[in-house]
């Protein structure tokens, strides 16, 4: 049994997988890590490895005073990954990105495979059906562009998520709502259109929190599934005890 | 002769008046605000009316100190504008969307209005042919993106702005680029779509500091003039001369 985390920039999530399948999952705070695991160990008490892809800044160290029998495996950019790597700079490549790349290469085998996880950053990687992988692109999720409206000008409230009336906002709350999110959705859109233009014999899986809102509302046909980097850490983890 | 001032959220700009034509362009710090002023007023002599629209915390308190000759109009949401306001919140409408709605109004006269400005945010504001201003959106412009990406993560870094090669960024900095500012014509080029799908007859005009740039960019085709809000200022105030 194995139990996945995921560290990313606002919270952490967390999986118990039995070969393939979940068992539960979690959503807590960065502040309640360890009384959060320990209590999942408990739970669990047939967990033999954790897993962890971490982005924020809780690194290695919070990992070390777990129960014994647990083996710790933090992923790292020095990792066995199932594709080539051609990134230019692969010590700055985040661990998501190549855990969501690592997933979709060993899910979706000879294909073209972009992943788009719309989380506090969007991020877009791409590896195409030779198992190489080419990068992709990072840009501002729903939750920081509310953020920033607010934070860098002097007279815009901050707002909460909330479904856009129209692409026309006829007042300020609306004029930012449409703003955020239409500018995601066309954002997104835009970026599949280019891969769509090039590449064929192709693959799209949507990913992170901001997931199935946004699968309904993209012109374009996607895969949805909140739960993919969870996933990808566990056939990560699979696929590296199989090849160490 | 007319000196118009903008005063935005990152800087001020100004422009010099002979009726229709701008003698001088001028930009500068807020903290340069007065000193500058009055340098620009003592070389243009002639100058009577100095016509400003602050959206930054720049009050009309600081335009009382100048030259008793010169007549100051700070522009506000109660004054006079060439369009219908169907805005359901009049009051919270930034007055640099009033007076680009304006601008458009009147240089623009008897078609649909879709004017973009590309500064600190992204506004979209839509007149329409019977001049009934109708309200538009506004999101994060480009240095915003960026430095929403280095603040609110723990891990990635603030980078000024530089033109994506591709839009499969191969390195943790060209990633940024091309989410950022692929994102940002992305989103542009979905709105212009949205708004082309629902009226005809229509003209786009894209405006602020990072008009020029984008205009070879949008695979739409738009009027780009980088100076449309200081030319607006100018044209609402002689719109109000005459109709007050």
């Amino acid at each position: 049994m194995v139990l996945t985390i995921d560290i990313g920039n606002t919270r952490i999530k967390g999986a118990v997988f039995e070969k393939n399948t979940v068992l539960e999952f979690f959503v807590f705070d960065k502040k309640d890590l360890e009384k959060k695991i320990e209590k999942i160990l408990e739970k669990f008490e047939k967990v033999t490895d954790l897993v962890v892809a971490s982005v924020g800044n809780v690194g290695k160290e919070a990992f070390l005073n777990f129960n014994n029998d647990v083996k710790v495996c933090f992923l790292s950019n020095e990792d066995h990954f199932p594709f080539k790597n051609n990134y230019a700079t692969p010590k700055t490549l985040g661990i998501d990105r190549m855990v969501l790349a690592s997933g979709a290469t060993l899910q979706y085998p000879n294909q073209n495979r972009l992943v788009v996880d719309a989380g506090t950053c969007i991020t877009y990687d791409f590896v195409d059906e030779n198992d190489n992988y080419l990068g992709g692109a990072i840009s501002p999720g729903l939750r920081l562009r509310y953020e920033a409206l607010h934070n860098y000008t002097a007279k815009l409230p901050l707002l909460m998520f909330e479904e856009p009336k129209s692409y026309i906002g006829n007042s300020t709350p609306e004029s930012m709502h449409s703003g955020v999110v239409n500018g995601f959705v066309y954002e997104i859109d835009g970026f599949i259109d280019q891969y769509r233009a090039h590449y064929s014999n192709f693959i799209i899986i949507l990913t992170g929190g901001d997931a199935l809102f946004l699968a309904k509302r993209l012109k374009n046909t996607i895969f949805a599934n909140s739960n993919f980097l969870l996933e990808s850490l566990n056939q990560t983890f699979q696929y590296k005890i199989n090849n160490d």
